[in-house]
């Protein structure tokens, strides 16, 4: 691993290192600090010393960004590419209710990204700089394809999972969706998309202030959107052993989305959670009084019933009204909660 | 991220991941949880929650190994690579002095990979289990080259930077070092390694408990051999802003192997330290009644004098007696060091 302490002075004259070649491993570990500035904790060695905290538990979560996979250079800037991977990263905290605190950069570089790799560190920057978290080491690799993985530490006084949702509470989204899902889809149709659709594409923000706030305000389960908003509120339901019900006319959309593609539309970083309905009041009145962005109410918790467990036994679907989907489902779910934005 | 709580049941059926296509990155998660078994610590879902220290500091690091970069396919078996990558990873921990706890675990995986990944598994898993961590984590994304990123997590009661030598202490190094450069070269040359050479480089070890023991006994700097014991040897006088006089009769040096390849062998993934030699006969002690293999005294700490600054202003090179590359340099060190194994 590379910390600010294991750089050598630009002077010394060093064997090459197998990874990178002669010096110009230790030249770009260099340069990447320069760019991270302040961002960057010096703390560390052959490893990074995390200060202790007096309360709260230690959250750590490793993601990875890879080119042809995650995103094509076409569509984002390097620096983009780098927002993007430090947002999809960070939400893994968020969605745990933990604070951004430090984040290891681990890149895979081929020769072609060297020239742009500290825009890409910008990108990385510009979000670690937002949640106030410091870059606390990294390992740089050559490599025959452009990789980002990173690994985020943060803390949690009280860790959420996507576990405890019960039947009666309701289920909450932040932000407004489709967003990610649209840009996709138009650029896989070889279209331009929106300039909102883009944006939301482009620069998601990781809501780490948002769950710190839902957890300290109840919320039972809790996870980020990076597989869609049905995806995930399987996930949940499934990790619960409890049915979300859905109701389309609630969800939060994006301009020109359709509810059927806000269901779809993955990488959104925003939160999922479920709350008990008597902390609602509370919640809405400490939301409503900080610059924490939309939140919605857009359905309830159910229990499992027989019912649904013929129509699957183990993934409780998500079931919209009016989304073909889930029209079957849907007809099973009596009185679907109509219960509109906080 | 995955942890074994993210990880759905087989029967659901999922939305197509942009990652890896259609529920074969959760069958192929299953499939890594159940080669890990007990290592995997089931206290995770989107982030890991690491479990509170009564004292020491957490100590974390990140390490990348790519195919074609850091090994060849011909050279290693898939066991041997997750081994490898795994020892390499938990050496930076090994060097600060720390225990090994946990892990994340980032695949980067062709297809044409997918069929030995499991070994792959079985090789960082043989390592962890032997350092006593648990994988708590990690990400699982397709890619057109192989590669494994790992994040460790350890807890050290008495951290060691590599900052800390001080003029008088003697030089440490463990184990028997040459073998890696040895097979190395062998294989570069399109011969085989010795049976010795090849074992030393596909089944290194990290240092876990010896660095702890150290650590524990006053080392004053520590870092792991990754780079060859003059490069690194030279990380730590430049980091301490000493000189290190070693000694090319003392060497650990495996079967035929000459000084100069001792020197230049990388990836040994021995601990070399600095320690006050009134506290060695407790280390001796201590040492000897475990089973900690090979430790031998090679050198000894001194002050950068003008003649020192005169050579190399920042890079304070390693003077080798008989070793041409280091000649000139040997001859400004009067009276190096003749201090045999413990």
């Amino acid at each position: 691993m590379f910390t600010s302490h294991t750089v050598p002075s630009p002077d010394d004259a060093f064997r090459a290192h197998q990874a990178m070649g002669s010096g110009r491993e230790f030249d770009t570990i260099r340069l990447l600090m320069s760019r991270w500035g302040d961002l960057t904790a010096d703390i560390g060695d052959d490893a990074a010393l995390l200060p202790p905290r007096a309360s709260g538990t230690r959250v750590v979560s490793t993601d990875a960004c890879v080119e042809h996979v995650h995103f094509r250079s076409a569509w984002l800037s390097p620096r983009e590419i780098g927002h993007r991977a430090a947002a999809a990263a960070l939400s893994d905290l968020a969605a745990m209710g933990a604070s951004a605190e430090f984040m290891l950069v681990a890149f895979v570089v081929p020769e072609s990204w060297d020239a742009v790799l500290p825009d890409v560190a910008d990108g990385i920057g510009d979000v670690v700089r937002e949640v106030g978290a410091r870059i606390v080491g990294g390992n740089l690799s050559r490599g025959a394809t452009f990789g980002i993985t990173l690994t985020v530490i943060g803390n949690a006084e009280r860790p959420v999972s996507r576990r405890g949702a019960q039947p009666g509470d309701l289920v909450l989204v932040t932000g407004t969706l489709g967003g990610p899902g649209s840009a996709l889809a138009a650029w896989l149709d070889g279209q331009e998309p929106s300039a909102w659709a883009r944006e939301r594409f482009v620069h998601p923000w990781p809501r780490i202030a948002q769950g710190q706030l839902l957890a300290s305000h109840g919320v039972t389960a809790m996870l980020d959107i990076s597989d869609g908003l049905a995806a995930d509120a399987r996930h949940l339901s499934a990790a619960s052993g409890v049915w979300l019900a859905l109701d389309a006319q609630s969800l939060p959309t994006g301009p020109d989305c359709a509810a059927s593609d806000v269901l779809a539309s993955g990488e959104e970083y925003e939160l999922l959670a479920t709350l008990p309905p008597e902390l609602l009041p509370a919640l809405q009145q400490t939301w409503n009084s900080t610059t924490h962005g939309r939140i919605t109410v857009i359905g309830r918790v159910e229990a499992v019933t027989a019912a649904h467990s013929k129509l699957e036994p183990l993934v409780t679907p998500v079931p919209i009204a009016g989304h073909d989907h889930f029209a079957e489902a849907a007809e099973r779910v009596e009185n679907p909660p109509r219960i509109g934005e906080l």
